[in-house]
């Protein structure tokens, strides 16, 4: 089995959450007309980022399942970025994923924040994401500043994972994340990276585009450029996971009695 | 206090000790001259590496007295890579460090063997190695394929290194290593990375050369190109490394609660 991944590069609408769910319904059709099979978003694309204190009122459970509809209705898989409010009232910079019949699959709450951005925003979650299965296909995830860290994608790793899908915000001066680390991220642990970008600006904040599916061997498969709005699209394949493990044996060669 | 650091990118000659000695002595008196206060050789330079059963001979202690006189004469810290013979008749693939005055700062044992090349002449060594210091500056050292995992470079960087020195002899296909991996190496963790590598062919290997100083803001201070042959140099500063840690705060955001 495989799974093909569409990623939707797009500026959003700041802070207006209908706009942002017709904007994902239509890639959601889209990107079942051009055979993905699952969809993802930026981050905290639902609402809007770097918004401020419009943020807490729009965090509020019913987007997951405004996100669930649009899935079963396309019949596609969605990994969507999205505020989640705790018991205490905090709220976390997060992801959901439904399979395309709008089922919850995982949901992952960004832990590691970035700067004064998020930690004004939001609190960090407190455990890495869970690895699970699509069609056959082992993903997990990320949130954009976590996949700098080359302990996350290890991580993901060793844990199984063909694909690590990142939504992410990532601004400049920082085009270069997105052009040289996130092919290393990919090489260093023969794992897909699917890296999907904001476009345009939000409040002081000009995001760079440049999403980008990379394989296990570090090859860029899909990309997009640091304006371009619409889907980037490629197919995960186990097999080419398990094939560039046994030709860049890292994972199998790591000294764990070192470190 | 700053370190000038020269590396030596050249093709060497396999399997003769005196030649390779000689290139070494020479390059030390001109990165004398041109300002640097420590002298980098590429990974096994001092007696060839892809030699097979030539190695084992000239794997003998006298060769770390040999490279302490070039130093002492030179008035220049030397890192070498050169061969050790263990009790018991196993060869690692090392590098020793020495002063300007010829004595020993650290010895390392290259931990992470790089396919059947190195496991066919080398058992690895069982510790990472330690930070030393050289005139105020923090340095800690690597040997080509451990560079390649983000665990040796963190490893370093905790223990408060600057810069990682990192004999290498990357050879095709793995250009990319040199271009791509080096500075997100140096980026993710806010240290200097000092890249040495050989040229020419060796064998059935052709070295890509393409040797560079990577600052801890991953901008490459200096690199030669494929096949150039001469000294890089560049000046490695400890207040660059705390600035790096200040503005891109990776080492103190690290969830060391998950993993």
């Amino acid at each position: 089995m495989t799974l093909t991944i569409a990623g939707l590069q797009h500026d959003g609408v700041a802070g207006d959450v209908e706009a942002n769910l017709a904007i994902i319904a239509d890639a959601a059709r889209d990107a079942v007309t051009r055979g993905a099979s699952m969809l993802v978003t930026p981050e905290m694309f639902v609402t809007g980022y770097n918004i401020g204190d419009a943020l807490a009122p729009l965090a509020v459970p019913e987007l997951v399942d405004r996100i669930a509809a649009i899935a079963r209705d396309a019949g596609v898989a969605i990994i969507a970025g999205l505020p989640e409010t705790l018991q205490d009232g905090a709220i976390t910079n997060s992801l959901v994923a439904v399979d395309r019949e709008g089922a919850e699959l995982l949901r992952y709450r960004k832990t590691h924040l970035f700067g004064d951005l998020d930690r004004s925003l939001f609190v960090p979650g407190d455990t890495l994401p869970p690895t699970v299965d699509i069609d056959g296909v082992k993903i997990s995830v990320l949130i954009c500043y976590d996949v700098e860290f080359p302990e996350t994608v290890r991580a993901a790793a060793l844990s199984g994972a063909d694909a690590v899908i990142v939504p992410t915000a990532q601004m400049e001066p920082y085009a270069h994340i997105a052009e040289r680390l996130i092919p290393v991220r990919a090489w260093e642990n023969q794992v897909h990276v699917v890296y999907v970008n904001r476009t345009g600006t939000e409040g002081d904040l000009t995001y760079v585009g440049r999403s980008s599916i990379v394989s296990p061997e570090g090859v860029v498969l899909d990309s997009l450029g640091p304006t371009d709005t619409g889907l980037l699209i490629a197919t995960i394949d186990p097999e080419a996971t398990r094939r560039a493990r046994r030709e860049n044996p890292y994972l199998a060669d790591r000294r764990t009695d070192l470190y």
